[in-house]
């Protein structure tokens, strides 16, 4: 059965699944969710994931919330991208984890604030607090990255996936590739992998979607 | 082997652990990390843990960051608070990944910043901002416990040791147990549980050590 991903574009956390998806050559299909209108928050919405966010994961009679906890699943049923031993799927989780807590989970907001709020209702200070707490984040993830090609051992896991999932968005929110230079060289091994699409290449909606014509 | 945990009293995500330890009845010991004198920034923690956070868990060889991944962890090694069935450990997992991003990730800062930050190095509107993203989360979890008692299942698991780490603090934050009656009820019955232990009296360290003598 044809797998439903609930995403849209401008969503690094549903990009994480998507990529996942594509990366694993898995059978499909994006059902876009008009998060800049509200639909999130709808109650049609809500009866799918009373959290209100994406990405949502429907399989058949089984739907499937919280990006990390789709991927940790989705690695289980397709045998890839889980880790190598159980200690490297230990690794793994601590790094999904982590990016929930200090990366994605700051960077998705700080990326909505700049870029998606219009000016006169971006709250004062709160981007550049947020990216000051996120430059400490790029720093670890930068330093682990300098001695090795991927986060957890010797090849492409579903903790990179999620750690990357803001980080190829063209939109700025004081993430530069050029100042984080193990980041960017990561980065690139990733968009390497046979099937990586960029996040507006593998779902729908986009900004451009919504400039005025 | 003595499990030594590296905490401190006011840190919310280091009391998931030592809360876990206390109810299992774990053979563990607090090791004071001085956060407030910058020792979880120092080289020689950073070795321990070079993402420069609590809690750190020792057993032996084996160093364990991360609180969710340690309560997953530690639930499987002692075969309790995990959840009954897969399906309940897939939830306790989607919970664990839900606090982290959108309760404890942002109750752990806005509480910093209003408790442990002087006044004049507080970034103006932060706090604000924080605690209305907060609000909507203890929406969602108090929508959840109307109608149960525990986040997953019919027992206490790590997902309820998770959520509640940072809510039995009694320095204000923008967290009143009273408006959110059927969190309120739920912190009961986890404090009722054998063994529970408020953060101040697992944990060594409190802003009583703190404050000018």
């Amino acid at each position: 059965m044809t797998l439903q991903l609930y995403c849209f574009g401008e969503s690094g956390n549903a990009y994480k699944v998507a990529l996942m998806l594509a990366l694993s050559g898995a059978d499909w299909q994006p059902r876009y969710v008009d998060f800049f209108n509200g639909e999130a928050r709808s109650a049609a919405f809500l009866v799918i994931n009373p959290m209100g966010e994406v990405p949502v994961l429907v399989d058949g009679d089984r739907v499937m919330t919280q990006s990390g906890a789709i991927l940790l699943e989705l690695a289980r049923r397709f045998g890839r991208f889980g880790g190598a031993t159980p200690q490297e799927a230990d690794e793994i989780l601590r790094w999904i984890l982590w990016d929930n807590h200090k990366l994605s989970g700051q960077a998705g907001t700080c990326r909505f604030l700049l870029n998606f709020l219009p000016p006169e209702k971006q709250p004062p200070g709160v981007a550049a607090f947020l990216q000051a707490r996120l430059k400490a984040a790029y720093t670890v993830l930068n330093a682990h990255l300098a001695t090795r090609d991927w986060i957890v051992g010797d090849g492409p896991s579903i903790a990179d996936l999620s750690c990357c999932g803001y980080l190829y968005y063209p939109e700025p929110f004081g993430f530069t590739r050029a100042d984080w230079p193990h980041i960017d060289r990561w980065l690139g091994r990733i968009a390497a992998l046979p099937g990586w699409k960029h996040p507006y290449d593998l779902m729908p909606g986009s900004p451009a979607d919504r400039a005025p014509k």
